[in-house]
């Protein structure tokens, strides 16, 4: 592999460690946990892992001796910065344990596992991806580790290769399968433990005791500089709006810590949209508005963020979309062979009269995007209807037929974004490539303590590296039952926005300022060499949200 | 203006001047020039600025006094990042003539001089745009400055605020007007001095004497950490071809140092697809096959990346777009009040037969695009068609029906992407800060020599910035006439890519590889803290045109 200048240079970056993890730990352990809520539902179904009491890592005067563990690795889900540095971790928290400690990687995800593809990571092969993105030295995969048959045929190539522990790194529904995993390879004396880390750029999977998922910060650093570039044109040109749609999925997370970064004029929150029950006319009101006060005083530019899960909040389109997937998901069979027209009238004649009004109320193109683009289980494809051309388009409409707007011989000229590829394989910040490889490092530290169902855990993180408080929380404690697919089933709930958190509040005291003034702030690219106010600075969401520590 | 981390880290930043113009300099004048072609229209047109010698600066020993000077500047056309360092420079420098000379800074581009709006740059206000991005400072504008009546509004509002040198920041059309300026105020001894400085993203505005216009370096090293991140998610991912747009307007320079910074699987040259005659079939075949070959061996993904202005390269578009221009232009009234069905009905009839297949050819939104958005000149608006949407679609149409293809079971997913505004104003890397510093420190010394018509000249840019060669090249040695708009007019030739030039050759003898293998680089987000070899590298464009030096 040839290799960039910098790749060169920050192959050399040593990530900081927590204190409690630079030489002989000690484990302490809490009190027995209860799951968040659905406690006898949860206990029963995990009757082997439920209640295990929190961990926390501490320096130790002196070294136990350890001996070699063959761990297994797998990435599952999206690519997050910082992925490669939770392997390196885990390498050297294993070999440090023992020398002769084994690390294997399954290869393209949870799939690996189950059809036993899988290389073993030496030093040389961990050395080329230190502090790198990506997730291309093992591959990733959206394989659902699920089925007691797939939990089998696992075990099989881990029982060869002599693993006793694997660690998944993913999202929240991949914890949940770790979870699932680990209690069934508990209860049946299978010998492998299962450890998870907390990963997705999309920052939903949080609670009162992971503080953010990696890959978050280095992502939305990347939206960020190229957001504050735009708007630096944005505002040298002085004749355009931009709308700027970001990924993250349901969760509005990253929008919000772009915008806190940025400041932009305009930044919609899903979550906000859903609770005042707003419409797509609320929605197009609420930024024409903006845009005709703007032309006013002769600014006839701006910039919009919009979260990529916009639509799916907006209760008319939720409604909506909930009865196209419910119906086209009925008929399956029925509508796979049918051409665009008949398609069509299949679904207006299929809809109640709230949704296909609802449906007609979306320009043509859009219209036709909910309906025929769909995944392979039928399911709208939110993430590629292209909400900042809707969005622009019916903002277009509406300052048209404003007088004030023509009064001040105002202009609206759109241009259109969508930025998620773009960071989710970037080089990881400093923040992340520390968070992660201390992540990794401290699974092998809680694999050498025996434990299982636990996900890794590095808390205290506004404060420096050092200070990071290591541990363990077992995965049921984040644990509800929600209803998918007409099943109630275990899951970690996932964190939206909080209309009651630091940062919305900060956001929401600021936004009417931002619209109307010209407050852009321009963060610049990720920096790895600079002076650590530059380098070293975590979210702005994660610093809101743990302001008093 | 609240600043980011960065931004404040950044201002103190010291741009790197050459050694020349560290102290007191001397004027070395070289030998009476002749235009690039048309030496007799051009030296007709240009009687008082025509022959005049190049100018190098050489170190002097001893000072010679310099009197207070009143400076205007203007920043014309399209961002670039650098602008507000080449103000700085200007300042600074003729600060360093004298402290009592001031600068004017002309707003929103050329129309700020003929409107006589402006602002005065103080040391306050310069201090506040150091290093940094954007042209907000004073805004830029496309206003054209070419009318005699403009020239004389201009020279009432220089004459009253004193000032006797202006220095017009921007493109080869820019320049082309400050020599047609400097000349016309040489003519009528308005005591004006024009200087020009060579400005544009799209690295077209340079020859034996410009070694690259400012902003190049850095746009391209941010369109290509964001390429890299995709590709890096791409080869994690493994499932999508990444089909991606870059600005440029005409030229593919962009695209070409972007392709050799990360080495994609493919990468379309539009003078290369002009010369060799190939027809928009032909570039599908060429991108199809490598798709094709790519899935025999498994890999089904890629990326693809595509200069801005291809379409007009195409000659079968070229000739499209000439005639449509042309009709619609010739019957501007006539086609004003039409709709679209009208409109369409007029094209049809009015194409020749071989430009309507070509129309028919393309997808009904494209050919749409082509025959209804236009600019107020009436001209096809080539940045808006989506030629990322359109390849990709006439690739999954070419490899549906390939058996090859089924045979081993190939996918093809596009995702799009256009990068433009994220790159035209961000922080300028070293090299442009740097440059654009002396290029602007430079222009004060040219003002100084009493000099006009010259742009301000830095060579021997592959070099460490000390050992750069400062000095002024008379504009009228860049021109050549050319047709526009059915006028013969005296032009700065535009510089396409070269066939036969270094950076197009290392590209063509790699790309096979490229294609075929994966050999992604990722060159990951500009640096400015670094070692040098990481921060301080020009672009490969330069490093290969100027290998010998």
């Amino acid at each position: 592999m040839k290799k960039s200048a910098l790749q060169k240079a920050r192959a050399s970056y040593q990530p900081k460690l927590p204190i409690a993890l630079q030489g002989p730990v000690k484990v302490v352990e809490g009190r027995p946990t209860e799951s968040v809520a659905d406690q006898a539902a949860i206990k029963a179904l995990f009757p082997n892992t439920y209640g295990l009491p929190e961990i926390r890592f501490e320096k130790n005067a002196t070294p136990t001796p350890g001996k070699p563990i063959n761990v297994g690795v797998i990435l599952s889900g999206g690519q997050a910065p910082g992925g490669h540095n939770v392997i390196c971790g885990i390498f050297d928290g294993i070999k440090k344990i023992h020398r002769d400690s084994r690390l294997f990687g399954f290869l393209m995800g949870p799939s690996g596992l189950v059809e036993h593809k899988y290389i073993e990571l030496t030093a040389p092969i961990i050395d080329e991806y230190r502090n790198t993105g990506g997730f291309d030295i093992i591959g990733s995969g959206r394989t659902k580790l699920e089925k007691v048959d797939q939990f089998n045929k696992g075990l099989e190539i881990l029982k060869e290769l002599g693993i006793s522990a694997l660690v998944i790194i993913g999202g929240d529904d991949s914890n949940t399968n770790a979870a699932v995993l680990a209690e069934y390879y508990k209860a049946n004396n299978a010998g492998v433990q299962v450890i998870g880390c907390p990963k997705t750029i999309d920052g939903d999977l949080k609670n009162g005791l992971i503080e953010t998922s990696f890959g978050f910060d280095t992502a939305t650093k990347v939206y960020s500089e190229v957001i504050g570039n735009i708007q630096r044109d944005c505002n040298s040109a002085k004749k355009y709006w931009h709308f700027i749609k970001l990924m993250g999925r349901s969760a509005s997370h990253i929008a919000l810590e772009c915008a806190l970064q940025c400041q932009p004029n305009i930044c919609l929150i899903s979550e906000e949209i859903q609770e005042r029950d707003m419409n797509l006319d609320d929605i197009v009101r609420y930024i024409g508005d903006i845009v005709i006060s703007r032309a006013a005083e002769g600014n006839n530019f701006g910039t919009v963020l919009i979260p990529e899960g916009l639509i799916e909040f907006i209760p008319e389109f939720k409604r909506l979309i909930g009865q196209l997937n419910e119906v086209l998901g009925a008929n399956k069979d029925k509508v796979a062979g049918m051409d665009e027209a008949a398609l069509t009238q299949f679904i207006f004649d299929n809809l109640d009269q709230q949704n296909l009004a609802a449906l007609k109320k979306l320009p043509a193109n859009v219209a036709k995007q909910l309906m025929l683009d769909r995944d392979p289980h039928g399911n709208v494809q939110v993430s590629l209807i292209e909400t900042e051309k809707l969005l622009s388009g019916l903002v277009a409409d509406y300052v048209a037929n404003n007088a004030d707007f023509a009064a001040a011989k105002g202009k609206f000229s759109p241009l259109h974004h969508f930025f998620g590829y773009e960071g989710r394989c970037a080089d990881p910040s400093n923040f992340d490539a520390d968070y992660c490889y201390s992540l990794g490092y401290n699974a092998a530290a809680l694999i050498n303590a025996g434990v299982t169902g636990y996900m890794s855990s590095i808390r205290n993180l506004v404060k420096p590296a050092v200070q990071w408080i290591p541990g363990g929380i077992p995965i049921t404690m984040m644990m509800n039952m929600e209803r998918r697919n007409a099943e109630d089933k275990p899951v970690i709930q996932k964190a939206l926005v909080r209309l009651d958190g630091a940062p919305f509040l900060h956001f929401a005291a600021k936004r009417d300022e931002w619209a109307h003034n010209t407050c852009y702030m321009y963060p610049g690219p990720i920096q790895y060499f600079g002076p650590a106010e530059v380098c070293d600075q975590p979210t702005l969401t994660l610093k809101y949200e743990h302001k008093d520590k």
